[in-house]
């Protein structure tokens, strides 16, 4: 495919006005959205807004005038609309490692003669640490930890398991789970079911109700565009509001915080979850960075992700210089996230020479190269400019710099 | 006093030139920044070029390049130093009331064979709702809360208890409690003691390490003017390092993040209270904030707030409308934070009328008057205002109104 093929592309893309709503350096391409999404341009003059006439003139009235306190719930039903919750069910607060806690202290609460939280070995580290931190607090006679390969959590599925914790998307392979099916066969056992949408939140259509999925978290951070540590979210679905509890218990979550009274009173609803004080700041900048996705379809943005990296492995499969490259990914786009990982024993210097060209993937441990592509700012020219870049550093001086260094090792 | 006398204590201010550095609305007294500090210039400039110059433009590079990976301790060492800690021991993340639960947990696991928590009934009531979210998540067999006055306090500790939990300054009254005292009763009886530095903090002068504290958390938005919601922070001293640990282990807590390890190995030192990926924003908005501390020193705070306090009770005195005005807080300043409260039979009215006037106090159900007195931007001459304007509005109209309405209830 050739360049002017590239900008008709482009020119045909209905989510290519999109674009201009972020920030970005002209001299860059950014396929690192998936760790860390780009300046939405409605996020600087928000949160200036929100310093200077908000906080700078208004001072403690903005709680009530500019609905501060608001925030958790309002931004929790805009993320709603992106993951197919119906309202009432989804609340922005703390960080994804924190809500988990909350949502698998909840699950596990449930499940009062079922002890094992079953996750898969690949799932992204905090999760894994969360529930390591839940097994040392509450003894292992109360929380059991047990993980299997992708492959066998299926067969894993069984009587003995309290909650199954996974992550929609994988952060290493782009792997994307069947969360209907998943969710399925785990209540079909009894099981409640905790989903992790880090990397599919803003990616992908997800349809958390019609999956019945009983708690999910997310990143706000991400494909949401909500800037660094954004603020995440969780999910818990209304059929569990009357029975869930959670430990975490901070005022914000009191049904009536402002009354200071003695003695804890979960408010109702998915609300029983905030905990301390909303962090404005943050919470603002991802509020003005969903409003990007007020008029996006996300059926749209899929098919436009899947685009993207079909265009990327065809490409980069023409060029006999980069068969190194190793796709580590679903050849499959209908089994992926919106990201691609390939393995290479230069992976690490490929990474750091490809930055200095000015197109910033991720390298993870120990030799994978990750390419995240997100649709509202990405370009089909984008895609054919990183892979004849990659082609002119691979086939080029930096390899060869790695190989004698390699070879420089062995002998 | 006169206006010209007032004037000229705020010539003689050692403070006065700090003034300048906060944004303030020239028609506003704000006696408010108990609830939410002002907002510095400097945190406005800061916040700008955080989201367009960092992240609008070296996106992910930033985590390293502008170094946000460091924030949680950087901050957390500024804190340090106006709390009296030597370095290490201070880390800043997550909300107060999420970090009272790891530093609660921490010092219930040091104490096996003891479960109660010792509070006041007059805490601040999301410091009570969290032990409370504790006791249901552990059992009342592992974790039970014992509630005193705070006349009380002394007599209750005992080898029954785990952990002392105190607020040195009370949100309501202003009351500072004796922590150096009431530290050294606790470890007489072996116990441990948090305390709650939310309304001291940036306040007034804090010792911890020459009181021996063993855990402390506190507020960003009250008297250090990171804004609202800012991130919190907490305290463990040196001693307890080796032995400590805390529930909630997410991946920035552990000892290497990035390797993406299976199991969690918690940081050396207090590092390993982080838990989610800090929010970035509202971290730079508080580190900011925080430099207008570095040339200030807190025993001046701390005298020019007792000289406002004094002021403003001398000046009330000697208005006989503003008799009906009965004063909660402790008469001693030496035995008050850095705010005055009052009763009134009508002091929701009158803190309307004052916020109507320009002056924002605030007020607290059912019946009391809350002036916080912030010596980095208050001065002597606002106190004046403020007690002639309370005076009008007392001797005048809004106070008759009331008056009217309350005898049409009554009758």
């Amino acid at each position: 495919m050739n360049y002017p093929q590239l900008v008709e592309l482009d020119e045909r893309d209905p989510l290519a006005s999109k674009r201009q709503e972020f920030s970005l350096p002209h001299d860059t391409i950014y396929l690192d959205g998936n760790s860390l999404g780009a300046l939405p341009y409605a996020v600087a003059a928000r949160v200036q807004g929100v310093l200077n006439q908000q906080w700078g003139k208004d001072l403690i009235k903005s709680w009530n005038k500019h609905q501060w306190i608001d925030l958790p719930s309002q931004i929790g039903e805009q993320i709603a609309g992106l993951i197919g919750a119906a309202p009432g069910q989804v609340i922005c607060c703390d960080s994804t490692s924190i809500n988990l806690f909350k949502v698998l202290s909840s699950a596990l609460s449930m499940q009062s003669h079922r002890k094992i939280v079953l996750s898969q070995n690949s799932n992204f580290p905090t999760d894994l640490y969360m529930v390591e931190g839940l097994v040392t607090f509450l003894g292992e006679q109360h929380v059991e930890l047990q993980l299997v390969d992708e492959q066998q959590i299926e067969q894993a599925l069984n009587e003995d398991i309290a909650v199954l914790m996974l992550t929609q998307v994988n952060f290493r392979s782009g792997k994307l789970l069947d969360m209907q099916k998943i969710t399925r066969l785990a209540h079909a056992k009894g099981i409640l079911v905790v989903w992790d949408l880090a990397h599919s939140a803003g990616a992908l259509p997800i349809e958390l109700d019609a999956c019945e999925v009983d708690f999910a978290v997310g990143c706000g951070y991400k494909y949401l565009n909500g800037g660094p540590g954004a603020p995440a979210f969780l999910y818990v679905a209304q059929r569990h509001h009357a029975e869930v509890q959670q430990p975490l218990t901070g005022w914000m979550g009191h049904s009536n915080p402002f009354k200071f009274e003695a003695g804890y009173q979960p408010a109702k609803g998915v609300a029983q979850y905030l905990t301390g004080t909303p962090a404005i700041l943050s919470m603002c900048a991802l509020d003005a960075a969903l409003a990007v996705f007020a008029d996006v379809d996300m059926h749209q943005v899929r098919t436009k992700s899947i685009a993207l990296s079909e265009l990327f492995i065809e490409l980069l499969e023409r060029q006999p210089g980069l068969s190194e490259l190793t796709l580590i990914s679903p050849r499959d786009a209908s089994c992926r996230g919106s990201q691609l990982a390939f393995t290479h024993p230069h992976a690490h210097a490929i990474c750091q020479a490809l930055i200095d060209r000015g197109v910033i993937a991720d390298f993870r441990a120990p030799n994978v190269l990750r390419f995240g592509f997100t649709p509202l700012y990405l370009r089909y020219v984008d895609i054919g400019r990183t892979i004849e870049i990659l082609d002119e550093l691979v086939g080029g001086e930096i390899y060869r710099q790695a190989q004698y260094k390699l070879k420089q090792k062995v002998t």
